[in-house]
């Protein structure tokens, strides 16, 4: 059989099951607001966001590696580009550009200029503070903490604080390296 | 100008913005498991839900209408099979089907065989009597009130309590004529 070979963003995205952006979008903003209202501080509704994100990143990086056709990359110069380029296609309808590396390369930028998350959301005044995308950092963190690379990851830009692009910091922090009890070949 | 002419549910999905479903149902299910972390009581969390969808259904309206062209229906059958023909299939990406009409024609069946928002979904014991579902009933019942629509929804089966199919029962409870400062010609 030939090996699998990785496929685009485009690709993958056009192969999955979708449903309307609107209704993702809104849906979201009922669960913002109501952990607004449950939690009342900003700061735990944040915190509260990047949780559900990272449990949602642990189940969905399967269906990444499922979908995507990717299989382990190099480094984590690659990792944040297949993130990137092939991640967010697929998992929102758009792609993020990446940019900002480190001299070490364990540290870069994920900049997203469209987001569904965000069509139709005004921050009311009440909400200074509040990571409104927080979800999205967590599914990164979750995702990549499934192969075996633990992540700080933090908002730098975030067009709802009128920025004009969002940029997502993703830090390495340590990198597991994965053992198997087989030999690849076997 | 010619008329526009209403969409079939198939050609006004694919000319939405669209998001990978998986990621919409693990979603949805993060805001089902705060909502009973945070209330605790099943049917406080089916409330909830069905407000939360009410919200989003008063709002989801005005996409249907400006993007499957279609107009006023001349009845409650007419509305029905739209919303289970285009409605469910331009935000699902799934049809439902019209059936078991009562003899007035102001009762009837919303089916759905296949529902993404329940993918991967299994309830514990712990939530029996939980309404999974409920933000479905809830965008229904907003998006009909928008077009002075008054109804009354309820679930009469539930894959997740082991039925083989979604039904919602639509009841009309009243029908407000709609007043136009205009005429229709003007």
């Amino acid at each position: 059989m030939a090996p699998l070979v990785p496929k685009s963003g485009d690709a993958v995205f056009a192969s999955v099951e979708r449903v309307n952006a609107e209704l993702f979008t809104l849906t979201y903003g009922a669960i913002v607001r109501q952990l607004l209202t449950d939690l009342e501080e900003v700061e735990e509704v944040n915190k509260q966001l990047d949780q559900m994100g990272y449990n949602i990143g642990v189940r969905l990086i399967d269906e990444f590696l499922a979908k995507s056709n990717v299989s382990r990359c190099v480094d984590f110069r690659e990792t944040a580009d297949v993130i990137a380029k092939v991640g967010f296609k697929m998992f929102l309808g758009v792609a993020a550009t990446v940019t900002n590396w480190d001299a070490e390369g364990t540290t870069c930028s994920l900049v997203l200029e469209d987001n569904p998350l965000v069509d139709f959301v005004e921050l009311p005044d009440t909400c200074q503070g509040l990571r409104y995308c927080n979800i999205l950092s967590g599914v990164v963190r979750g995702a990549l903490e499934m192969v075996s690379m633990k992540t700080e990851i933090t908002w730098i830009r975030d067009m709802l604080n009128g920025d004009d692009a969002y940029e997502l910091r993703v830090k390495l922090l340590k990198q597991v390296p994965e053992e198997y009890p087989y030999k690849d070949d076997e």
